[in-house]
């Protein structure tokens, strides 16, 4: 059936006190289904990893990314905790081996099956969560989290203003300032415009939704132009 | 403007180690694109607060109601953690007088719009995540979900095994049980029939995808043909 949970344990980095949290978040609903004892399947499991982990990341990009707006975090948050995210992360992970799945699901593929391996993922989050605590579930996240989100702010997750900021200061003499230039529409649909200046040059434009948000943009704009 | 915060902070029966957060949280965009002194919107609060709301929410009824399935969880959070509940949350303190926001948007309406207030409530949960924990606003979150969720619970959210051993068991002589008389469908989508007896008789049956949700079905159906 199963290989020797302990050499799971050994890589997922932590050991449980109670191991039927474990065996219960690697139990598919199929095996459940199927078996005479009445296991129970992971799906409720899965129900809180899946909280476990939106807020061990919201609570990571909040406090690593301060001038980055609302919009950018649902984003990023969205491309960390999805299927294809916590499928691989269970694959790192071996995950596959250890599941506890019907004979069907089995020669079906089971084992490979994206849905069942992010399930899985999510329900062992809340194994160790119930086990060790939130700090024990955060640490694990995070483990799997921060490869992926360095790869992606690599390639498209800049705070323009901070990259640029930092290109501008090699040289201590130069001065950068952000001005709205313009503002229009009612209250509930605003659109901004700002420039990006280098001493008193107009360096880079953009527009967005709030001030923070068009400021980013220009930053963006004058990166671009200078051939970041 | 906005009145005296110290009155807010009693209604939330939480005092601000660093009242900014809780300024922060009151602050709608609207403001903070009019101002002069560029405040913060409370937009990443917002972010944050929903998954804070969304963890505390789930661990919640997943502690408490270990007969439910995963799919009876997910809609009850939903309904507990969705604009409607968290815009009522917010009447309650009272928290549209302390809002920050523009002219405009104070003269529209904005006060007692409900997205707003919903909004506000998130990131007031935010606010006291960063100022003082998660048991904090665990705490904060509980106050106002579970009146909601006791509410929910006895008009639609039973836990129909439960309740019907309940009422069974104050005649120490009944016995019921469970019996499993039907499984079709492949192993990914499954159909369960089972019947609940009293002693030997039928007094109901239920179908679904899982054991656990034929079981209740079935207690569900018992307890309407007794009528409860």
């Amino acid at each position: 059936m199963a290989q020797d949970i302990k050499i799971l344990e050994d890589r997922l980095q932590y050991h449980f006190n109670n191991q039927n949290y474990l065996l219960n978040a690697l139990t598919h609903s199929s095996f459940a289904n199927e078996s005479k004892n009445r296991s129970e399947s992971n799906e409720r499991l899965e129900f809180l990893g899946d909280s476990v982990l939106g807020v061990v990341v919201a609570d990571y990009l909040f406090r690593n990314f301060p001038e980055v707006p609302e919009g950018e975090l649902t984003k990023k948050r969205a491309a960390l905790v999805c299927e294809q995210a916590c499928c691989g992360f269970s694959k790192q992970l071996g995950v596959g081996d250890y599941l506890y799945l019907s004979h069907g699901e089995q020669n079906s593929g089971g084992r490979a099956r994206s849905s069942i391996l992010a399930d899985a993922f999510e329900a062992i989050i809340a194994a160790i969560y119930l086990d060790g605590g939130m700090e024990e579930a955060r640490k694990f996240i995070l483990r799997f989290v921060l490869p992926l989100l360095k790869g992606h702010t690599q390639k498209s997750f800049k705070d323009y203003k901070t990259a640029l900021q930092e290109i501008i200061q090699q040289n201590p003499e130069e001065h950068i300032h952000y001005v709205l230039i313009g503002e229009t529409g009612p209250d509930h649909d605003k659109h901004f415009t700002v420039e990006v200046r280098l001493n008193s040059n107009v360096i880079g434009r953009g527009g967005g939704r709030s001030k923070k948000e068009a400021e980013q943009q220009a930053a963006r704009e004058a990166l671009s132009l200078m051939g970041y």
